[in-house]
């Protein structure tokens, strides 16, 4: 009998999360009821909003129940289905879980999702042509509409996020500059992704300082922004946004671990008359179809090349996430498990 | 030969406005040329933006010069007219500035505009059927777009713009709650402008507790939030918005004197969803016809019956000013200039 590798959440974090809040265990599988598919999971995807729901506190999502397997994407193959549309040797992308094989009643609505491989990598489908890339998409698109010769701008620019906004954005004529931790990232973001231009946060002691090297790098200032970190990075943005700029929320990255963090100058929403938006991608499933097809065109063309940090095995699922909340990944991060 | 009173920016504040930042001056009033309109000012009026306009930085708005009239909105009389569509006696509105007198090219569209006044008070096109109630109607209306049954609030509540932003909300079937400062000022709220509610953020010492009072008078969370003022009451009313809140944000008024103000939790744009925009109601003048018309209506029939502080004389207008600043007016603030 084939047994299960599970990560549980432990315990809650007091202040920032540590491999101790999780715990590794071995279940058995049951057997497949009717309209039931066994999925072996190939790739685990770790992101952000995980931490936020390892805390007690209701925020946009019920908070990680305790004593249940940590919630997340996957890709993998079918390896029995008892569910007309699904067949052994399927891939197929869901919502897994940590562990390294999953029953999915295939009946519920968006639960389990057949991809083709045939340009796209399996991978790619936790990334670029998935949650993130959809969420690079409906911030650009439909929070930013940007007009061609616009400049828009982005936080973890080398991240899953980050890369396809970039592509997303140059396929609409911006410019586009990424803000990013560290030079690696950074030539990255500029060689590889084709931003414009980025900037590495962690050479600016302050918002003030990073600000200065944003109006170098927009000279023609800033009419739209994608947040996925928070702070210092926020606070220099605002600072060089033209009138009427539009700011998509997405990520709050910095404040998960207790302390709100603060914005200094709010007062530029108004002097500059920015609209400011945050969104959730799962609550606007009626995006999907569309931006899923232009970003694997991008992927399929060469036009977004995202990269990857694999982490191998299940049991290095918790210090891969705790290494992406401290930005240690360099793109996507996922966890192999086969 | 009449002589003109004007008040000038002679200086700029250094910190905290101050009387001595004024000089009151006269001028002879030169011949009219073609095209011109002398008018005779009965009433300006006193806005907060002003104090924005002192600081020497640019903002929005380009600085007040110095050692220029002081701009404002007026109402008064034509007593001379050179152009075809003006004739003594008419009452009009315009952007006469601080003195008794204005020359105004009448061609330069928009520059004065005549009104009724058999329905309204002339002071009126200066309050709720003016600046500041088309300022409350394109928040509400445009940004905050509220369908009956939601809850919606404001801060300073009791004064022009939050007075006519209470009966525009109520003729759409909101639940409306008010912030204002002091017992006097909730009463009115209450009692003359027919909110459901007002809270007195004086009786606060932080956001915390101002917040466990918006949650008693809006049981059902906030929806819509037209921010005056921001700082602890933008704190406070951000952790009681629903998923999907809008916030219009028209005034700082609390940043003005220098220090930033910092919003406490930004993170609750993300948490909550919440579209947040800034705005100036003069890059919206499509909006006015049809803002002016349902507010005059609203005067008209008496259900909006907005309050006047009223200073006598061009010399009271430096105190006026800074007390309005201060939060002492109770409504729109005027000076009687005749």
């Amino acid at each position: 009998m084939t047994m299960n590798q599970q990560i549980l959440l432990d315990n809650r974090p007091a202040g920032e999360a540590t491999a101790a809040n999780f715990k590794l265990v071995q279940t058995p599988i049951a057997e497949l009821q009717e309209g039931q598919v066994l999925v072996r999971h190939h790739f685990l995807s770790l992101d952000p909003y995980m931490r936020g729901r390892m805390n007690e506190s209701k925020s946009y999502a019920d908070p990680q129940p305790l004593g249940e397997v940590m919630i997340g994407g996957t890709v993998g193959e079918v390896l029995e289905s008892r569910h007309p549309k699904f067949k052994a040797g399927d891939a197929v992308v869901g919502m897994g879980g940590w562990q390294t094989h999953s029953v999915v009643d295939a009946n519920v609505f968006g639960a389990l999702r057949k991809v083709d491989t045939t340009h796209v990598p399996l991978s790619h489908y936790l990334g670029a042509v998935g949650m993130p890339g959809v969420t690079a998409w409906y911030g650009l698109v439909k929070i930013i509409a940007p007009k061609a010769g616009e400049t828009v701008t982005v936080s973890a620019a080398s991240g899953a996020v980050g890369s396809a906004y970039g592509a997303l954005a140059k396929a609409r004529g911006c410019r586009v500059v990424g803000i990013a931790g560290g030079k690696d990232k950074c030539d990255y973001v500029v060689n590889e992704l084709g931003f414009d231009a980025c900037i590495d946060y962690k050479e600016h002691k302050d918002y003030l300082s990073l600000s200065k090297a944003l109006r170098q790098a927009c000279p023609n200032g800033i009419d739209g922004h994608f947040e996925n970190v928070g702070g210092m990075v926020l606070d220099a943005v605002m600072l060089r946004t033209n009138a009427f700029a539009r700011i998509a929320l997405c990520g709050m990255i910095a404040g998960y671990d207790g302390a709100p963090l603060p914005m200094t100058n709010p007062a530029l929403i108004l002097v500059n008359r920015i609209r400011f938006e945050g969104f959730i991608v799962s609550e606007h499933m009626e995006v999907w179809p569309e931006a899923l097809q232009e970003l694997g065109s991008l992927v399929g063309t060469g036009k977004l090349r995202p990269r990857e940090t694999v982490a191998q095995g299940l049991e290095a699922a918790p210090d891969a996430f705790l290494g992406l909340l401290k930005g240690k990944n360099f793109g996507k991060q996922l966890v192999k498990l086969i």
